[in-house]
């Protein structure tokens, strides 16, 4: 992020950085009657549907490091984890808040370029973004979204339903996203070593994108009302499948056992990890960030669903509290207990 | 802050903190479907109303110094500025969704302390905690809030709807809480060079109340409601006199003129803007934080409200342009020219 040449915050003012940020913004939904420029957007409510909402926080040398995130991938990644949210129970995101709190060790050019991310997102997905604040912080980038969206009142998914014998789905592929950390992070610490280096990303990029510019499963949401299915509870990969489905089973008060061959992983998640000399298995349990939905279906609904490629059955949902990982040898280890300490240490390479 | 014997959050971990922080929370609105604890909360939508949604950040360093500032008061605050922003549009807010970014040197019962400020501010408006995102922070302490809540259709007052002659009015008394900053400022100096001294604070009571622990104006929302009286415009004073006026003039896209010797400033402010050496009347023009409503009526409204105690008539619209300010001594200077300048020159005393 070279400074040269680019325009200071403070010598704009707060005032006309939002102007300048915002200025361009298009409201797309009948029912924004009010988006940026006043004290509190307006929105229309409709009976027709309930409203769902849901705020992330994402702070620089936490979540993010501009180093190697480009500032539009950032923007639009930000608002894709907070939509993402949304699809996570059964919905469709519609409007948006940003909050942004910045340094002066950016430029107002880095902020369009930020901005640039969240506006695609936006196009991408119909947002309307209708509000926020933007001010200084004394050192760093913190981005705080909030998404309001909707969801007919009988599709509501959450956490809490899944029933024992119902089918454990999950869409995409696990374990990309957290081998595409470690690629930046590797040639982050190479790069510091010997600046003049040029890293070649080409043949990480299916896993660079998965890292650096997530999508939200809008379409998997578009399938279930096409097919008619409603889960029986459903939440988005962002801590990793072991503690995602930790929030499903405690929640719904019930079990799961999960199938080590079924889980779905990227072949070339398999070649990086592979590299890395990580079982990609960890990657998908463990590293999170994959933004695929994970989900329980009936028995009645998964015929529906069983031969669709979108998703993968990774096992089903038992009455008792024990998340059981069965292995590829046909252990049974328990997910949360020490079997599952046994396991990473039998299962890392490194 | 002293951190002996206080429980780092590290040792709690992420969930186990949430959880500790947002267990006693208390739903009160029947809209309310789902709160906090899934990926999204779920209202009720009601097709009486309109729906008001406002967003602020707050940064460490930036708008609050933990050094002078009670946590739960800072806590209190956060949400008391975020629902004058809904009293600015008439309307009353019911909801809130919390993000929090926090550093190490912060213990989970410092978080417990904000929390209990937060949660203090929601009992006393009546607002439902519904949602949020606690997370780790490289440095200080970030509070980002969203609040939703609700105004029937006729009644939203935008920022815009100013006409000629209408007359302006404000809330309450200003410059306060600005004064109140200088306190502890100063009080924070005399610490630092001797940190056996202990601050008498006594006298200075009200003047710190008004930058520690301001109140939104619900009051007045229902005092409109009671008289039927819908302003043609309103803002909440957060920036100062001068600047939120400036908006309800260029939105409105009329002028102004108001009078010096009728602006309301506090007997205390007063006092201690002598001991300052300020002239008060800067606090009130620029100081800021006083999140007193400003607002217009129409004449006929006037008639209702002018010997409301609570209210004070500060001037008229005008059309053109100009932001004028007539002066004790009788002169009309321009509040956004050369004049302004020599004005605060004028009656700057240090």
């Amino acid at each position: 992020m070279q400074k040269s040449s680019f325009t200071t915050i403070s010598s704009l003012g707060e005032f006309k950085l939002i102007e300048k940020l915002t200025k361009d913004i298009q409201l797309n939904h009948i029912s924004t009657h009010k988006g940026i420029g006043d004290d509190a957007a307006v929105l229309k409510q409709s009976t027709q549907t309930e409203q769902l909402i849901s705020s992330d926080m994402l702070v620089e040398g936490i979540h993010f490091d501009t180093t190697y995130t480009p500032l539009k991938h950032l923007g639009y990644k930000s608002m894709v984890v907070n939509i993402s949210d949304l699809c996570a129970m059964n919905g469709t995101a519609t409007h948006a808040l940003v909050n942004i709190g910045v340094s002066n060790k950016y430029s107002v050019e880095h902020m369009q370029e930020l901005y640039e991310g969240l506006k695609l997102a936006c196009r991408n997905y119909n947002i309307d973004l209708i509000g926020g604040d933007t001010t200084s912080s004394p050192a760093g980038l913190v981005i705080s979204i909030s998404v309001l969206g909707s969801c007919d009142k009988q599709k509501i998914t959450y956490r809490r339903g899944a029933k024992p014998n119902d089918i454990l789905l999950v869409s995409g592929d696990l374990g990309g996203a957290y081998l595409g950390l470690q690629i930046l992070e590797r040639e982050k610490e190479v790069f510091n070593k010997n600046t003049t280096t040029q890293p070649v990303l080409d043949k990480y990029k299916y896993i660079l994108s998965r890292q650096l510019k997530p999508e939200a499963r809008v379409d998997v949401i578009k399938t279930f009302n096409e097919l008619e299915i409603v889960p029986s509870s459903m939440i988005d990969i962002s801590d990793g499948l072991s503690s995602d489905l930790k929030h499903i089973c405690s929640q719904s008060k019930n079990g799961v056992k999960i199938f080590e061959n079924k889980i779905p992983i990227s072949k070339e998640a398999k070649i990086v990890s592979d590299e890395f000399k990580i079982n990609p298995i960890i990657c998908a349990l463990h590293g999170g960030e994959d933004y695929e939905l994970l989900f329980t279906v009936s028995q009645k609904d998964f015929n529906k669903i069983k031969n669709n490629k979108n998703f993968t059955p990774i096992g089903h949902i038992t009455s008792g509290q024990d998340m059981e990982l069965v292995t590829e040898s046909e252990n049974t280890i328990n997910l949360t207990e020490e079997g599952w300490d046994s396991f990473i240490k039998q299962k890392r390479s490194i």
